[in-house]
């Protein structure tokens, strides 16, 4: 693991789902760019080998026999293009936090680097993970929708709609280390979300992105509609000011026949309503589920499941050699530097409807 | 009453309204524009008085000790302007079924009459009738949500989903009648709601409309962004072409300290929360309560009583003489023609940002 | 109408609910033991003609050629015997609020007047006129839940979780007047709901009532198994006194094949599962469909609309001179005060269980 | 661990949960009564120790200098107390799935050994792990509710509604292994919600078993009333034969003061609704919370977490040497079946109130 000392928040939460399945042992790391934290965070969980540069660290494994088969990459979006092509280059696989880098011309470069590694490179866009999103994928690719006419897609938090400070916060509202404000921290995930349960590609954006607290460099807030290749139309909303949402990720697919409904808050169940018939709710398990499930229906999953499905299928991906259908990988995170890309230059000029 | 022959929905709608808090009585009508259906349909109801003619019955009435005091107008768009005019004119207060008419400039000339009439106008925006609405547009006015950032509104149906004709698709889908398709059938709704809880007016609108169903001369969906007066934003959806959504309208107004969420499904209920706060949910009743109530809270109300709450208020508006505050007049109704103009006038140009 | 004068709840309502579907006009009352406040009343609502004791406005109506052709009683329990029976004998129709009597006594004698007159009796057991509860009946009598095993029906309230003193609580909390507390005010409501729903008759109860608040002269609480005729087994609770509830009645029917899901707060939908099946949300309308609607589904309705279809059946019943299926009448009355009478009988007897 | 070999479902559940936190190591096992199975079991989970008899692993084990310190019992309720007998004796801490053990007089003697043993006993109640379980206990304890006046519990569950046959069924449904049907399984969970979120002991219960499925030998639902010591009074319902319910665990507390709403469909939310104060929907986290979080509210955690976070107590209180509070133990154990034991005669003496 390459960040996620103390402090860190999604570390945290990439180590309790690499271990869920039991599929990953945690044995080195470099969890900090400090390397007295650095040192301290890897007491502190017990591992076997600390680095205080993660050069250093993709060098070393890499000749140990015993070396890691895979890294987390768990910084600030910055840092995520260096690391990468250490760990890629040293012919580690990478499991990487998203948005896939600060800036669309890293994702440019990154891409290159992987497409010449034999190692593999996985992002961790987490709902993906989550069954009911599966299975709202599978139906989608099933037909049972008909046409898709339209996604709407949302993600609303609320703990920056006052001026915060702190670890988690700091680098978020950075520019220099993140990239982007609400639309590159959320934002990624809902566009992903979008792409991955309608299957369809976002062609252009029309947005609008804001900046509600004062004095804040990123922005806070961002609104879109949407144009999908093939004639789909949507919405986006991505904000982490807004009173009263913790963390609402929310997804509906519309098609002629049929529409979806999704939201994190009820991840446990999946909205079916076909025209004409009265609406379903479909929950794990049945015929033909597309999803996974550790434990019955009716006993609840959640976030860390999702998360760890992502690592149990980058598990499968590394036994196989091969990246399987519904991870997200690093066609997706360059789509998703596209995008935010896209939506910052459309919101720089009015709004203009901008291609991906 | 004009228009609400036999067949006709919005019609018996208005009726049971009217007659729900005993404040008006049904006694002349000019029920259709066919006079055998007319009479017809003034037997079934057992009116006093059955005109086969609008224009007639405005005289005719005006000359009456006995004549009526207010008419409901309930026939397609394009005819609210001539008969509104007729009443207005003659004296006699118009209740009027939204969006005021069928073009702008139609609805121009009609605040030019209502404004040289003594008579009174309202409009009929139903969900400006709810209680839990009324609640709403209370806590912002009080400054409970500190300033606001959001408005995010979406009125969502199917029944248009597929081609379908009848009476009450027909002249809705026909731009000569209608003036317009999900924008002016429901959108107007929707913009006016936004307005209504809000307080804010609609600046600016960045719209795409679509028409999802191959042959259709209207739009059928409606997707924009919204810019207020004042710096707040938002999102509006309207559409007709959604399956799985009876009659889906929903409102988010976020502010700097808390957010309200209402939609019609529960209409009883209004979601109330303020930041760093857990969320509550609000019924009707309790201090200051901003909306009217004629069961204690636990006994549902719902879209009638909504309904015959503008008819209550229309009363009492022509006992005072005035029009009260939060009763939808003709103000409204030039502002929801103007903002479905600028919608459309939005969505023919690329989608680029159109003052209302 | 007889009762319901200046400071009543229920009379309003059936004003209201008589009034909705345009079937009565309200002409005569007797709406007070107080002459002054029955002549009051009867001025505030434009009554035609006011009178100050019901005997003699049965006598009266029954000998004029315009004299009303039913009337409402909406007084405290211990009253609907001596009125339902002075109008009953004057061959008047009778629209009753429940429980029909103030003891089981009353009741088997009220049931014999009402056998031996042609005047017809209804009872205003409200939650029978829902659309979806006579949905959830249709489905239940069309076989699609399997053989019935189990009905768990609550109601529970909160408005008398503290000693509350008023008009409307006062007689509820006098025995004599009401004749019981919370199992006669809404338990009667619960325990008619599980008959209507299920189809099957309550055959025994094991009971125990309480009385949370101090001072209090009746049960404020009641929870009890059931036992019904053929085999079901089920659970029912009424409360007046649990914080954070207005007015929840919720039923659950259960079968072998499907279970059905009800409560008053989302009372334009239904929760029908069968077993192996995602389960469905049921909305107005769709084939087959057992209840009623003034208004497209969607567009959500109420106790008003509930209310006033029993008002509805009553007026269909007078024109065709026979109680229609699914009215609730004499028969529900009388096995609602059996069943009252075996609740207080089972809890001064340890629980014991009770014949009905 | 013993049992959980191929083919269980708790053993799985057992294995991720102790494994979530980091806290425990599995290395030994006896997976099954079958040898072969129990040794194929051990190599699918790539144990170092596999033993084919429980007792032999017991002594094995407290001879090793590296032996395990605490052994997962999750085999059917007959074998609990052979099995915890020989790891307490050998002084190694057991960690047992509930109910306890299959009869009164066996938890009666495993109580003893306990007593008279060092290492410790936790019962593996799940829902007792939950976070907002965890609140509701807190909210309960420190009087915001008032004085309780009712709990009411419910566990419905649909996979027994059919004859069914399986290794989960079976054994399930065998009254020599289980020593009781739902209310054995799932019953003993709600008795022990209802005391954990409480705080009070159930005294006496009036219950009514039923079985509903043909030629079943066990109760599949379980009704009945409860009084608590200090005079609470309450319901409790648990059924494995409801269409329409996967897993549907609730509890609801009500005082005189305020009431709590709980059910595991929506894990991450708790109702707290205050006598005439809006309700509030309370999620992880605020002032006092009273549960434990991996990650920030509003990423929804599920029930493995809630499992895992038993195990985590679990590691603390093997870490302190006692049981801290909030953590089932032998004594929850004891009282659970003593209920089990009075539910079972109440029901066969005809419902009468029996002392637990």
């Amino acid at each position: 693991m390459v960040g996620g000392g103390q402090g860190a928040f999604i570390g945290a939460v990439h180590r309790i789902a690499a271990r869920l399945d039991n599929r990953f042992e945690l044995v080195a790391g470099a969890l900090s760019s400090d390397p007295e934290r650095a040192q301290a965070s890897a007491d502190e969980l017990g591992l076997a080998r600390s680095y205080a540069d993660y050069r250093v660290m993709a060098v070393a494994e890499a000749e140990r026999d015993d070396g890691i088969q895979a890294v987390s990459i768990v910084t600030p979006n910055n840092m995520h293009l260096p690391m990468a092509k250490a760990f890629l280059q040293a012919g580690i696989h990478v499991i990487c936090d998203k948005p896939m880098t600060a800036t669309l011309a890293e994702a440019q470069e990154l891409a290159q680097i992987a497409a010449q590694s034999n190692a593999l490179f996985v992002l961790t866009h987490t709902y993906a993970g989550y069954p009911m999103v599966r299975e709202a994928r599978r139906l989608v690719a099933s037909g049972a929708l008909g046409d898709i006419r339209m996604v709407h897609v949302e993600y609303v938090q609320d703990w920056l709609a006052r001026p915060v400070t702190g670890k988690q916060a700091d680098w978020r509202v950075d520019p220099a280390q993140s990239g982007g404000g609400a639309i590159g921290d959320i934002g990624s995930h809902a566009g992903h979300l979008a792409r991955y349960v309608s299957g369809l590609e976002i062609g252009s954006v029309a947005a609008q992105l804001s900046t509600f607290v004062d004095g804040r460099q990123v922005d806070d807030d961002a609104q879109m509609m949407l144009r999908f290749v093939g004639g789909a139309r949507g919405m986006l909303w991505a904000s982490q000011v807004a009173p009263g949402n913790e963390n609402e990720i929310r997804i509906r697919v519309i098609g002629s026949e049929a529409s979806l409904d999704w939201c994190q808050t009820r991840c446990n169940e999946l909205r079916f309503a076909r025209l004409d018939e009265p609406p379903q709710t479909l929950t794990r398990g049945g015929p033909g589920f597309g999803g996974v499930a550790r434990v019955p229906s009716g006993h609840p999953e959640g976030y860390l499941e999702a998360f760890g499905q992502l690592y149990a299928d980058a598990a499968d991906a590394i036994q196989a050699g091969t990246m399987p259908d519904g991870l997200p990988g690093i066609d997706d995170g360059l789509k998703g530097m596209r995008f935010i890309a896209a939506t910052i230059e459309s919101s720089k000029n009015g709004s203009v409807w901008t291609p991906v």
